[in-house]
């Protein structure tokens, strides 16, 4: 007996021994109170029950449908949103924006001369008009392809070899880099080519450009999105195509000659009076501290705007939606901002940090769903150490969902929450699985089907927990240092 | 001692009375000579490093495109495929086919009235006219949609609910079943409403009939397809949706009416004369004994007939080139047939059935690849037993290259070769992966970048092997009792 009795205290002893300093491991205080914990807890286990989120998906992308700045969509989402709000009990404003009205036409290519072709015939290749491109001339144009793989191959081949042609820039977007979790990456490696090709095409005298899908491939399947023309190149027609015609025409030019003929009738028409949707559910305690749930509410015209961003905006709407079903009281303000023109001009995000400039340091973080709807693995947060520091109890609230990584990033996350974050708001996002998300965004494939129930959902708590938890912890999150001014 | 030795004495007697009667075990000699396996292992090895068969996928689709029967392509693979045979040393002559000439127009839809629609505004719905229909008005038509899940379905909704209608039929490819390897269960639970859609609905006084795509889903991409009017109906127009516009619809016609805007303008143009390229390697012993390796030359128009069927076409192509090239010498005829209008109609089949009635008899076996580029396990084959037994050995030739199932089927191998098959000639083709096959079947994505380099040349060598063991057995395997004739 008394050996045993030894052993158990040389047991303690050894345990003891082995611990950790007490002031190592003393930390400071939690700010998430048991109360707070236990309403997030609450919201989570709402939010993935909960049906409502999905509802406005189908609304904006099925009734709806797709949601192009400047459209009679456009507008009737901003009217949907704003109704289905103010029914949520929200204080509802809508903050005028104006907006490009570009409006897609005819967008046809054929080639008519290439090795080997049946006498008469021509190959169909498929081709979007990038958003904001002029036309070509009324019957098109009709000209040789030349092939460049980058910028340096394009100017390698130089005026000489590119003048009167259509330049095809062959680079693709590397799905199996973005199916590894690099999408963003993939993404960014040929987005220049969509964004910058055809001024730069332009100038060595081209007389259109085409660009390789920015996004997933193998459905033949082209993916629009914006361009912009530099101040000292001509315009020309600006258009993209897929994996499958550009090896078609790689293949063929290097064969012989490959002549196009390629037509797009696009209209740039006055800019538009538009809305960001500005819906608040105000703070009992601090209602001009302000944290923002956010995505965007236009949409690319080939689809019908599902995943882009009809998902986004859904996770913000079943925010608001939950916190009030469970009678939960914000202690700041939650602002629901629906923006518009993320997808061809910013002028929404670049609205709001303009016209609320004075209020901004009052805007304790601002979230922004805009990756899809796949499901989170957790939130992105570009926030100050001691912010994520604070925030670090989210992890285990969201860790039955899988959603338990705090993720911090340098940038801002979403493009429209970037003109404020120059300022020093701290912004958020969840982070999503978008291993297919570029499969289908910007193409006629972003529809209602590509948003899994249970992902929204899952989603849809990740977002409702962040927000809640800015909005109740007893201090706000401190801001971020301004950042250097956005370069012209 | 004596004990052990007792046990293994028992051991051995329990072993043998085990073992099988010494009759059953004995199996009669092997067909194959060891002469004819080790070419038939040269073959096999020469086929999966050579690139002739991916060469003639490339010219078939990316320098003719797609080959319609009628169309100027079609021709320009006759001569093309006729030429390149002559080339390999094959006598070469065309069998003269008439073919429809139908050609695509005009393919739209738009809803014009849905719930929730903004103000003048419509949704694009993806179609694609099916292949033989007739158009619409030039200004189309304009009608309210009805769906329907079955036949059952339409019948119980009966003319007063179909009469002046659109009716969209909404059952779907079960991709699921398909890449669980079910894909031709899939394909044949789909393709009734595909070709007799039209006809039924007609019957109940609809003015269009659109089937939900018979092939996988999820980019939005329509396949079309052949369909049949029925005498006892009137014509009006088919066209195949997708699977999102399939679900948009059945989404909104729960909410209330919605009426579509359809416009086709295929045209049918009187009969081509065309034709199936028929290209001998001459027998040395039995000329007269005919071996055929085959796919068809036609194609559907959306996509450049990568996978359907140039990537089958070529592995009979690279049959006949590895045989030449390893100076191998058939002893029966093997004859490369490159069937025309497999698609839509049938014609160069039922032709070759019917011109060549006399010989059939003499004709060993038919093999046609026609079922995409996905690698071979095995082989297909409609033969009798005994036909079955002495091709056993193949299995050995093909396990090291995967492809080592023998797989008996009771329906013919190839819809080509189906008419022959009705007289008793035994059909094989190689048993293939088809999980992807009916993602990219019909569609504009059916391009070259589908057939993967060494699947195809995995192909080329199950053909190639398979053809030269038919070809130099020492005696033809037996044909196949006669079926039953073709209903009409």
């Amino acid at each position: 007996m008394l050996t045993r009795l030894l052993s158990v205290a040389l047991l303690l002893a050894l345990l003891v021994s082995m611990a950790p300093p007490v002031g190592a491991i003393q930390k400071k205080p939690s700010a998430f109170s048991p109360e707070l914990l236990a309403d997030l807890a609450r919201l989570r286990d709402a939010a993935v029950k909960d049906d409502f989120a999905l509802k406005q998906v189908a609304a904006l992308s099925n009734n709806i449908g797709p949601r192009l700045s400047g459209s009679a969509q456009a507008e009737q989402a901003v009217k949907y949103v704003a109704d289905t709000l103010r029914k949520e009990g929200c204080e509802v404003r809508l903050q005028k924006v104006m907006v490009p009205h570009w409006v897609r036409g005819v967008e046809t290519a054929e080639l008519v001369a290439f090795p080997g072709q049946a006498p008469g015939t021509t190959q169909k290749v498929m081709v979007t008009a990038l958003g904001g491109s002029v036309a070509t001339p009324a019957d098109g144009i009709t000209a040789e392809v030349v092939v460049a793989s980058s910028f340096a191959d394009l100017n390698a081949l130089g005026r000489s070899k590119v003048e009167g042609k259509i330049v095809l820039f062959t680079a693709k977007f590397d799905d199996g880099l973005a199916k590894q979790g690099q999408a963003d990456t993939a993404y960014g490696l040929v987005t220049p080519f969509r964004r910058n090709g055809a001024s730069a095409a332009a100038k060595l005298g081209a007389l259109a450009a085409i660009n390789t899908s920015a996004g997933g491939g193998g459905n033949r399947l082209p993916h629009t999105g914006a361009m912009n023309y530099a101040g000292d190149a001509p315009k020309i027609p600006a258009a993209a195509t897929t994996d499958e015609d550009t090896d078609l025409i790689s293949s063929l030019v290097k064969q012989g000659t490959v002549r196009m003929h390629l037509k797009l009738t696009p209209q740039t028409l006055p800019d538009v009076e538009s809305y960001n949707v500005i819906a608040d559910l105000k703070g009992s305690e601090h209602p001009e501290e302000i944290v923002i749930v956010s995505g965007h509410l236009d949409s690319w015209d080939l689809g019908t705007g599902a995943i882009d961003d009809a998902a986004g905006l859904a996770t913000a709407m079943g925010t608001i939606h939950l916190i009030r079903q469970l009678g939960i009281k914000p202690k700041r303000t939650i602002r629901l901002v629906a923006w518009m023109n993320e997808e061809n001009g910013l002028a929404g995000g670049r609205g709001y940090a303009k016209d609320f400039e004075a209020e901004l340091a009052k805007h304790v973080a601002a979230i922004e769903a805009d990756s899809g709807g796949g499901r989170p693995l957790g939130i992105r947060a570009q926030a100050t150490d001691a912010a994520i520091d604070t925030l670090e109890p989210l992890s285990g609230v969201l860790k039955p969902i899988g959603a338990g990584v705090l993720y911090p990033t340098r940038e801002a996350n979403g493009a429209d929450l970037r003109p404020m974050s120059l300022k020093g708001v701290p912004t958020f996002a969840p982070l999503q699985d978008v291993r297919n998300y570029f499969t289908y965004h910007h193409t006629a494939a972003d529809t209602f089907d590509k948003v899994a129930p249970k992902d929204l959902a899952e989603c849809t708590a990740a977002v409702a927990v962040l927000a809640l938890a800015l909005a109740n912890l007893p201090e706000p999150i401190p801001q971020n240092p301004p950042a250097q001014p956005e370069r012209p």
